[in-house]
């Protein structure tokens, strides 16, 4: 059997879980929280179920989730969509396969910025695109998006840009200049862009999220993906959403209705309910802003060298100091002597790429913190 | 914005339940259930979720359900699976795109049976395959699979064909004897199956389904798809698994984890404690017998002809006595003007097709067939 994947693996989130596991590691590695989510986000989606809210959704999804995301976003980022302009998806990447499968042709090239969501390649070449891969720059000790490398890659076959902010795995976010750069390079073409916004609501310092929805120039022509499994602490739910304008969204519901159909009823209905209190996710920020001020100030005192981290719930570092070992090599002795899984860095590079950096989760309670920092002190 | 997808619009069963709402008709259309699952089901995913089971679970699925899945198809069909080898999907849908997208390279071909089911052909499309459609017949008043065109129609370009059984729209099912022409058509090629059995627990009179999993030569090369959703009454907890040899597995799983990445935590533990019980699935087909009876006694005294209903929750009807408008238009006038929403079974087929024939849903509850009856019986 001819692989339609063949670069393909385990995911490496999918490894390194495992080996945290086998380890009994303190596993900072795969993203997800390992504190519970609010009582009253399980009970909603109980009261669904026992309302028997248990058959097919619309294939586009529960009506009150698609108006309460279209409220969130005009209200957070002034973009008008239109609740029809809003699908749920069965998990953000769900919505990021279904949107790439639904506009990239054969020879199609994608630009991507490296380091890079693992999961977009393999879904462009599923689609028989070519991804085109521009890499992150360090300025001022911190990954910074090279717009004119990004401008210099765009070909005639360029049908889609790529992003990513807040980023991951860096914690790097794009600013109001990123956004003008990127308008000034897609205007007057017909290149489309993919914004995967999973982190939007972890921006940190007082900064703010600099969502596509706030530059009507790029919404016009972009698929804006987010997830409420990583703002409401239940990644496991897969639950996601994507919004685009009509024409694109058109497109992408052709594939989303044969590739899911549609997604968990009682769990829309649940989340819906939920949205009503905007509260969970304006106190996010500062929810997540203190776990990572907790985190960085325990590895202060290390040897690892913090990088900037102004989104996510991840914070990357450099253990030049420490080793000399290739980033998998140094994730996989943290995991397995130190009792701290992370993930390397260089696993988000399609070709390898050797930073001397790993990435920590710090989406955890803070007793879990202080035993993994606790750990990490005694390198 | 070029379309991957141009030929494809909303689908027929969205289209028709908008229907059904807007008149106020029964909707005997899109299949589900119109009465709740049990209660114990739902208990045990609120369990799930209080246990905190609510982060991702393995991209695979949640190894109990895996187990339960591996266990119950070699009770019945004594096909042995290691757990290892089931993949839970979201949905029966995203587990038969994903197998068509992991396994069939552009220009490959893919035999499908007609009617066919609505998604099998868009999936094809977006992997760059090319459908073959091979018509069933009618034999004995019944629909049927002619084996010799199946295999007229394979080229050295075949990669997959597609069956379902029990099928929808018919209500047909495969017997022995088309299990055996199956496996000498493939034999000796490496030509692989995909099987849609999503209506396995709904096989009527004492017939046994023919899963691909009793027929080791065929299991050896074969996809099966199956839907928790189907047999649970929980059409929309978008819920199924894909079974396969680990070489087919290897590379639906590549696929999977970056279409999907994996499947909500609570609800395939809720599912994974409830097969504890077999009893549930033990008693679906005289559950659903008798309501295919009650719906076929009552339809015995109108001018509806009844087809041959074998398997599944749906009962084909041949209408030509009644009118001479196409399926298309037929139905629309039973939602509108009867009340009662059904598909016409044109919509199964890639050209059209006019047969004269409609497709019911007999997943309801007994008074809203009774009531459906009732103005069928107008006519
Ligand atoms: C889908 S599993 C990985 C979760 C995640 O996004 C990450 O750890 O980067
Ligand atoms: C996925 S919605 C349609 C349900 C169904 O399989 C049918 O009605 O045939």
């Amino acid at each position: 059997l001819a692989s339609r994947l063949p670069a393909v693996g385990t995911t490496v989130f999918t490894r390194m879980s495992m080996l945290a596991a086998q380890a009994e590691a303190v596993n900072l590695g795969q993203g997800f929280p390992d504190f519970p989510c609010e009582r009253s986000l399980l009970d909603a989606v109980t009261d669904a179920m026992q309302a028997d809210c248990n058959q097919y959704p619309p294939m586009t999804g529960v009506p009150a989730l698609r108006q309460a995301v279209a409220a969130k976003i005009a209200t957070l980022y002034g973009q008008q969509y239109d609740a029809n302009d809003i699908t749920i998806t069965a998990g953000a990447t769900q919505g990021l396969t279904t949107a790439i499968l639904c506009c990239v042709h054969p020879g199609d090239e994608v630009i991507v910025i490296e380091p890079v969501y693992d999961s977009y390649v393999p879904a462009i070449t599923l689609a028989g695109g070519i991804a085109v891969c521009v890499q992150m720059e360090m300025r001022a000790g911190g990954y910074t998006v090279p717009w004119a490398k990004v401008a210099a890659a765009v070909t005639s076959r360029t049908r889609l840009i790529v992003i990513n902010t807040p980023h991951n795995p860096t914690g790097s976010i794009l600013r109001g200049s990123d956004m003008h750069a990127l308008s000034d390079l897609v205007r007057g073409t017909d290149i489309l862009v993919l914004s995967d916004e999973v982190y939007e609501h972890m921006v940190f310092d007082g900064q703010r999220h600099e969502s596509v929805c706030r530059h009507p120039e790029l919404a016009a022509r972009a698929f804006v993906v987010s997830s409420f499994g990583k703002t409401y602490h239940v990644t496991g739910w897969k639950v996601g959403y994507v919004a685009a304008p009509p024409a694109l969204m058109a497109e992408f519901r052709k594939v989303h209705q044969y590739n899911v159909f549609s997604v968990n009823t009682p769990m829309q209905h649940g989340i819906a309910d939920y949205m009503a209190d905007p509260q969970p996710y304006l106190q996010l920020p500062a929810f997540y802003q203190r776990k990572r001020d907790l985190f960085r100030n325990g590895l202060a005192g290390t040897r690892f060298e913090l990088l900037p981290a102004d989104g996510t719930y991840f914070q990357c570092v450099r253990y030049d100091k420490i080793s000399a070992q290739t980033e998998a090599e140094f994730a996989e002795w943290l995991t397995t002597e130190i009792k701290v899984a992370a993930i390397p860095v260089s696993a988000f590079y399609q070709q390898g790429n050797e930073s001397g950096i790993v990435r920590f989760c710090f989406a955890k309670q803070d007793a879990t913190l202080a035993l993994a920092l606790a750990r990490l002190a005694t390198i």
